[in-house]
């Protein structure tokens, strides 16, 4: 196969490549060169991954292509976030040393994926710990900037088609901000859909195991099986979207402006754009959920906290100390506001087939060491509801991917991955990135 | 009617009752005069009742018996715990009058109730928030006896015959056990099937909406309109039970030896009875459960307690002095030493149709300032999981009710109840106490 050859088999998207292997078109096999092979020429100007496991995924494929199993995965290289278990590989979670480990079993969303004939490359970067200290990962559209975190790693893999697909998490922001920052679609489900052990956890109440691909629909099939049941997106016809102004108002000028233009777009096309007004919960939301977040995260680090504070990073660390000093009570009180919010606007999302804003504020920041503002993201992991982010477009001043969220009632994942579906179908193809 | 004909229909069980109104040989009407009846020639001695609404029941009858509205629960007196909201009655949860409120609406349970034609004779007696400061009620078997609590009025009410079912609440023992101490049936299910809206909470996460009544059928119907949906109890031939040595363990001599000769009758009836090891998380969820609780009442009485101190009753204001002074990250750990009990045990109690135990260790303790020991209720409330007591005798020593508890894995209500039937087969018929 030639390098141009590769280098397209590379960029197939989760279903393409999929199909082809099992018509017998493309072997396991090629899949994964195919992808080494664009690891190799891109990571070290990217940094995607923490870990390659090109023996392990080369035996894999083998084994595929040598045998009859049958899975909507068959061959489909994917990368899974540096805070997941997988079986022969350390998880690191982006620590020093200390809290290293070699687990002896995949996590149950990891071990589904492989089930369906999945090959784990490798581990892709976390920031530490999934929280803000940056993972050394570059932006595949410019390196001078943040992918996002925490997720950096698999969302920078499969923009610059090192993967088709890769799993994140997310606790306030970590899928869909950096699915927006590097221009590809991130995938948040309802809290608890897709199991959660096997995972390092950063807060057990706001943690949601993700999905990062190029398209809707990879997204869908991917998610259906990390549900352990499948799961089919609903059709619609002519969607019922929602624009919330408030929401808008925490946009730059130009986000903001994209997103109308989009909404406009999407009307031309037979949706409906209502406005929606976020219940007044939403006031004290942001602050409930960082402190859920500070206390569940000082819970689960408390021990090794006190023996290893030295080789925590910054953030994390001024974080657990935070959460180290909260009250019961306070904790309890932050839990039933944010509890509160998700029975309030539940109702509200279910209203509409989507509530549409942009994923984040602006593009991807420049540098490294701040991963971006969550702060559009947060709300909806505080309430535990889905939610996903598409590529809509590049900006004209930064040449960096612009990116809308759309986001329904928990339990909704079918319907709002088949409005996201009809909008996809309606933005301009999403180019790839620089380097790619 | 004469009085002894009256006081034959106020001893009606809930089944009967409904289709004797339904078939249209007893008005509603008869059945609520009976109920007032036996109300107020027992209550100055047992002191059930918070509050009677004799007037809102009559008429509740006579609209019953002049329409043409049908419900499983057509005319069925029902008695309601003094915690719950009951439109157009005091709520006074067995607190100083600083607590004290008059609901514009039911609480969800009562209106699923009302709507399947059940009529609220009034508020039963309470502990003071549903915790340890006691209640005035007695013992229908000795009232120089508790009843236990917190539930202690519907307890004795539904035994004492003035009602044929009850409602009250668990948030570590507070049904099963003053259920055993009365010699009637009380029904805790799954944490979460019926909706706890309307109750005044004593600990979210731990309270349950529970049922009283004279049987197992008679609690399975009314549960079965609880949750809104129905519920049909499974049937079993021959049961598969498990003792725990452990629980016995914590039982007087007499109650050890009664569930161990019951269990000889249950096997001699056809059941297999199999000893059941707890799983080691068993050994912390004592302490577990306990902070919970101390938590979430200290945040949910916190801006009272700070106004009021000095109306609070000894039990309930030192819980919340103590959860006052609780650090979220123990919280958070108690709350998940709960949860992993809770998953460690489902698979155990799951593999076998009941696990069978003493419901207290000992029946009915003397005096009322003590409401008795919960401790064979908790870990079940502590689990969220359904537990059923059931009367199974009556001591010879102290005349007192003995009772056995069966508990199934969580969203298995409608096992238990079925294996429960079977079980209150196998019993001789307990007697009605000496006051009723």
């Amino acid at each position: 196969m030639s390098s141009t050859d590769r280098a397209m088999v590379a960029a197939l998207g989760v279903r393409e490549a999929a199909s082809r292997v099992q018509a017998g078109e493309l072997t396991a096999a090629a899949l994964v060169e195919a992808c080494l092979d664009k690891i190799g020429s891109l990571d070290g100007t990217l940094h995607a991954w923490a870990y390659v496991d090109g023996d392990g995924a080369r035996a894999a494929a083998r084994a595929l292509d040598g045998g009859t199993a049958r899975g909507v995965l068959r061959g489909v290289p994917i990368g899974v976030k540096d805070i997941f278990h997988v079986q022969g590989m350390p998880t690191t979670a982006g620590s020093r040393p200390f809290a290293h480990s070699r687990p002896s079993a995949d996590a149950t969303s990891v071990g589904r994926l492989r089930a369906a004939g999945a090959i784990v490359l490798g581990k892709t970067h976390t920031t530490e710990f999934a929280f803000r200290d940056p993972a050394p990962t570059c932006n595949p559209w410019n390196p001078r900037h943040t992918p996002g975190g925490s997720s950096s790693g698999s969302a920078a893999a499969v923009a610059a088609r090192m993967v088709p697909a890769a799993l994140g998490t997310q606790t306030v922001g970590s899928v869909l901000r950096p699915a927006a920052y590097c221009g590809v679609v991130g995938y948040k489900p309802t809290h608890g859909l897709v199991p959660a052990d096997g995972v390092i956890p950063l807060a057990w109440s706001l943690d949601h195991v993700g999905v990062f691909a190029r398209s809707v629909p990879d997204v869908a099939l991917v998610l259906g099986v990390l549900t352990g049941r499948g799961l089919d997106p609903v059709p619609v016809g002519a969607p019922r979207l929602a624009l919330a102004p408030e929401l808008l108002d925490r946009a730059t000028p130009e986000m903001a402006a994209h997103v109308r233009a989009l909404a406009e777009r999407f009307a031309a096309a037979g949706a409906t754009v209502t406005e929606l007004k976020l219940p007044a919960e939403f006031a004290t939301l942001h602050a409930a959920g960082q402190r859920v977040l500070e206390v569940e995260a000082a819970a689960y680090h408390r021990d090794a906290f006190a023996r290893h504070e030295k080789d925590y990073g910054k953030h994390i660390a001024e974080m657990i100390r935070i959460g180290l000093g909260h009250t019961a009570v306070d904790y309890v009180a932050a839990n039933r506001a944010r509890l509160a919010f998700r029975e309030t606007v539940m109702p509200l999302l279910a209203a509409h087939d989507a509530l549409l804003s942009p994923t984040a504020p602006a593009t991807a920041p420049e540098g490294l060491a701040f991963t971006g503002d969550a702060s559009l993201c947060a709300p909806w992991s505080s309430a535990g509801v889905p939610a996903v982010s598409l590529p809509s477009g590049v900006s004209d001043r930064s040449r960096l991917p612009l990116a809308v969220q759309l986001v329904q009632a928990a339990g909704a994942d079918a319907r709002l991955l088949g409005v996201a579906a009809w909008c996809e179908r309606q933005l301009d193809p999403m180019p790839a990135p620089p380097h790619a």
